[in-house]
């Protein structure tokens, strides 16, 4: 057991936190610092938010430091490593690479090649090797986890209940090809289906059909994980930006898998979606919401 | 047998093409045209081209008018009806309904709350029972359908036919949700899925996309029928603009499903295709191409 307040127990150490974009990361860092563990920032430039990132200890690196993550990490007596915070998949040629990450390289090319579970096993299997182990920001924080139910005035009614169901059976049937997390429903008919674009971008796609008043009106965005997702990865994630795109959208609901799905500044969300008279829920895989 | 050219046999009677946006309406009527039928256009305002609808023998309407298109084809000798061209389903009630269509409308508010399958399947049926026949583009002008084969100078390779395959078993898996004909797979990795947008739109997503070095290099538009769709309605059809929104994305080929896909102007779009350095493929469901 630790003496040092705040600083955990002694065989956890720091836990370095990997830190793309969006406010998912500082989230995360605040639940664990909340819990008496040190955290490490290794932030990406392009992608973490500086302003944020100064409040903590923190390295600034590029993606692709593979061998500068390890070195540093260990140097801060960080054991574990979490991935978090949004980073699209650069050109493998922009990748700014040290030695570390050449010596592992024709691995992570090989997987640069598919999908994102597949390219981020390999990243994970990597800095295990390297004698880390790499958790899942449900693990050290499960707090930021959607609770089952709904946590919005506005409560889905029968129609859209069966959208979020229609919307979930849909990305389990395309969850093997290792892309969407999320899709529209609106009135049993899909309306978009997410692809590398992400969340917002089709929120925005949405709001533009409803304003060529095409995709009839309301209905519900849905997010879950893939099945058979590594869920130290990119667990699907909310926040209040997906609240204001949804309304946008004028969608009447956001649904993500309960116990499976981030959300990031809960508050927020909750008010932001009851200003909008949207209801947001936490849904279970078989459509219920107990 | 009939005793004027260019009239057709006589238990057909000329062709009532209800017509939406784009080529393709009048690529179809020139193949009938060709085969010795004549057409009559009811060109569908907001949707048909007037200059290009005024070379035949045509009357306006508003999408929503099923008795007045009743009424024009039966006074025109017409039987049998096809539906082609872009429409993107508008809001029920900015429809302009007139009496025909109000006896029927019960049935086809009910099929509005669902995909397009289902709508289109209900409104085949309302012109069914009054005694006319609804007919696929593919089987009034079958020459419009896409062979199998590559019909471009370049040839995909062994990784772009590994994409092509994955698009397929994409599509097929989505299917059942009566959504996207479309999807882009570039190197293993699904860039795009196709919802109510259409294919234009979900191309120039890709190309913002490589805009910002996201999403790797070349890769695969494929398009195919759903599973189980009905042929008469909204085959998957590519024309000149497809193949140019498709050089925009930075993709290195498109693929149609062979025989089950529709090709407007197949020599403008083998040019541009040439142009491009763009292959473009009618591709078995098996992934074969022969």
């Amino acid at each position: 057991m630790s003496a040092e307040a705040g600083s955990g127990p002694p065989d956890q150490g720091p836990l370095a936190i990997i830190c793309g974009a969006g406010s998912l990361p500082f989230a995360v860092a605040d639940a664990v610092r909340a819990h008496g563990r040190e955290v490490v920032m290794f932030a990406l430039r392009g992608w973490a938010d500086p302003e944020r990132v100064a409040a903590y200890r923190h390295y600034w690196g590029a993606l692709g430091q593979f061998g500068w993550v390890c070195r540093q990490a260990r140097a801060e007596g960080c054991r574990d490593i979490v991935f978090i915070g949004t980073i699209a998949r650069p050109p493998l040629w922009r990748l700014r690479f040290d030695w570390g990450t050449l010596r592992i390289l024709p691995r992570v090319a090989a997987a640069y090649r598919g999908g994102d579970n597949h390219l981020l096993s390999s990243v994970a299997q990597a800095f295990e090797q390297q004698g880390f182990r790499l958790v899942g920001a449900h693990e050290v924080a499960p707090e930021i986890l959607m609770p089952a139910g709904v946590v919005s005035k506005r409560q889905p009614n029968a129609q859209e209940r069966a959208d979020m169901a229609q919307a979930l059976r849909l990305l389990e049937a395309i969850g093997k090809f290792d892309v969407g997390q999320a899709a529209v429903v609106a009135g049993n008919h899909v309306l978009a289906i997410e692809g590398v674009e992400g969340t917002d971008k089709m929120l925005e796609r949405v709001a533009e059909l409803r304003a060529r008043q095409i995709g009839g009106t309301s209905g519900v965005l849905v997010k879950a994980p893939k099945p058979g997702q590594d869920w130290r990865f990119d667990l699907p994630s909310i926040g209040p930006l997906t609240i204001e795109g949804a309304a946008r959208a004028g969608l009447s609901g956001v649904a993500v898998l309960a116990r499976a799905s981030i959300v990031a500044e809960p508050q927020r969300v909750t008010a932001l979606a009851d200003a909008h008279n949207i209801f947001v829920v936490g849904v279970n895989v078989d459509g219920t919401l107990g």
